[in-house]
């Protein structure tokens, strides 16, 4: 089996892996039907986290079950499942109220940029869809093991109600997918903060009604100018440095909420000025696992379409070319078929 | 009249002050019938803020209206009130959203410590007590202008609820009143954070199931003992130091709350550990204005009794002595009447 293994910084392979096997009696083993690049795939690709040891690749999937160990009950051969990029019992009490990214048995599940991949916890992580999707959903429902759900639980954290203001920090994919989160949600004006064209477009399509191309203090301006100067009710930060994170934060209402799902990257935040701010702050890795029942639903009777943030579709083999594509920010979001 | 001035650390005088006058036609001037020291003026009587000029000492007051400007229409001479350490209209975004602390006009209320008191902005910071209270209620009446205020917006800002599982990490005046608050609003278990004896009686009380006498780590670990290992739903942070804050964190499940109310000195949070937290961060300045009027209804009505943190009584002209008090821990709260 060949897959992805990342070196170096940007020095990603595609080359011969072991085939996976059932280790635990609550493993699984899926034949990826599409598998993507995450923007987290591009911190360790660009040096920004330390590359160790040679890393199997990616963490976003979703296709057919070809084995399970000899535990696991809810979960059969031949269907098609989605799971979280982070394995969780759903059973634990931190998975019983949602938190199933804090499960006290969570693994990380990685190496999906491959033809097959093992789950842990099969029962726990894995939903089935309906039946068996036809082509035009893959794109969606492959969006929900990750980004949209991720893009979904900042909307959530951030506590999006119908009539919300909403602010959303980073136009990568995740951002994207924040905007028609809040969308869903009921907001009725959804400020998207980017710079690029193709971005401004899509995020208008999913629901943007404003686009501000400010950044840092000139953006926190832009956005009490937008809001009577008194910010938004929800700001979604979906980038995870210094710069968004204040951002996000200031360009909050008090008694507002920043969701944050940007895995920070050197971010203080200085208690005093929190304070003041009075705004309420949540966020964290996404409990993908809460929000897939209700997800799935909504892409299979087709009121969402987030697949349409792969805006390139690649072969696996020429994965290499998927994280340029993405480094170089030609491409917002690349998904690879085996 | 003659008021408390804070002239250096540790030197605060009774001393001629100019009576308060009507500056604005918004404010009115109140008699005061009781004020006292706060947790927050030892800051500066340490020498931990910095003390530029003589200033006026007291930010908590009720008493009765003794005049009023002419564009005050809800308040009257003779009224029984009391009003927030902080004056707001009540009418602006950030009040109408309860943030009355974030009012777009907000003022400091200063100098309570003192016979009469000048405060802005009279029709939005001013509530009326039914009617004039009898002389045993004044201590609670008291405690609503700041400090049975500010615990109890740190139990609503750390979402508690019936059945909830909390912590309270401080057992000064506002964290003893944080056991009442989370009491009141139905908790089940709470876990008082105090290793002095006095204290922990006047928690019991309050409605404090647990007592925790640990510190830091120490108190973390027993915290998640006491709870499964999983951490409290609701931690109230009452004290504003960097231990303190992180003991609050720590001791939080994932997908709680922490509610913060202790000014922060020196607090700087790290974004990563934050994020894998998976907490609800919210606090600031308490919106005491928001919960006056339901507080008012309550000491009324004699369902919770606040006033008992009040373990030392003095005229206002022993307020050195009144701060020493506080100062050595020798009591959890000195009121002081004129």
């Amino acid at each position: 089996m060949r897959g992805a293994v990342l070196y170096a910084p940007r020095d990603v392979r595609f080359e011969e892996r072991d085939v996976p096997t059932i280790i635990k009696s609550t493993d699984a083993i899926i034949r990826i039907s599409a598998t993507c690049v995450c923007g987290s795939d591009l911190w360790p690709y660009r040096g920004a986290n330390p590359v160790t040891e040679p890393t199997p690749m990616g963490h976003e999937y979703c296709g057919t079950v070809e084995e399970v160990g000899s535990e696991v009950v809810s979960i059969q051969p031949g269907q098609f499942v989605i799971g979280s990029f982070f394995a969780s019992d759903n059973t634990c009490p931190n998975c019983r109220v949602g938190y199933q990214t804090s499960c006290q048995h969570s693994e990380f599940v990685g190496g999906a940029q491959a033809s097959l991949l093992r789950v842990p916890l099969a029962d726990g992580t894995l939903v089935p869809t309906p039946g068996v999707p036809p082509e035009d959903l893959i794109p969606s429902l492959l969006s929900l093991s990750d980004v949209m759900g991720t893009g979904w639980f900042a909307a959530n954290a951030a506590n999006v109600q119908p009539g919300s203001t909403v602010a959303v920090v980073g136009d990568g994919a995740v951002g994207l997918l924040g905007v028609l989160s809040a969308k869903q949600m009921g907001a009725e004006r959804i400020i998207a903060m980017s710079r690029h064209q193709s971005r401004q477009r899509l995020a208008c399509e999913f629901g943007a009604t404003d686009i501000v191309t400010e950044r840092g203090d000139d953006g926190v301006v832009r956005i009490k100018e937008l809001t009577n100067g008194v910010g938004a009710d929800a700001v979604l930060e979906c980038v995870g440095t210094q710069q968004s994170m204040m951002q996000a934060i200031r360009s909050t209402r008090p008694g507002g909420s920043v969701g944050y799902v940007g895995v920070p990257h050197g971010v203080e935040l200085d208690g005093e000025q929190l304070f003041y701010s009075h705004i309420h702050l949540h966020g964290g890795p996404a409990p993908v696992r809460r929000f897939l029942p209700e997800l799935i639903d909504l892409v299979w009777k087709g009121k969402i379409n987030p697949g349409k943030v792969f805006d390139l579709t690649l072969p696996l083999d020429q994965v290499g070319e998927a994280y340029r594509a993405m480094d170089e920010r030609r491409a917002i979001k690349v998904l690879l078929r085996p």
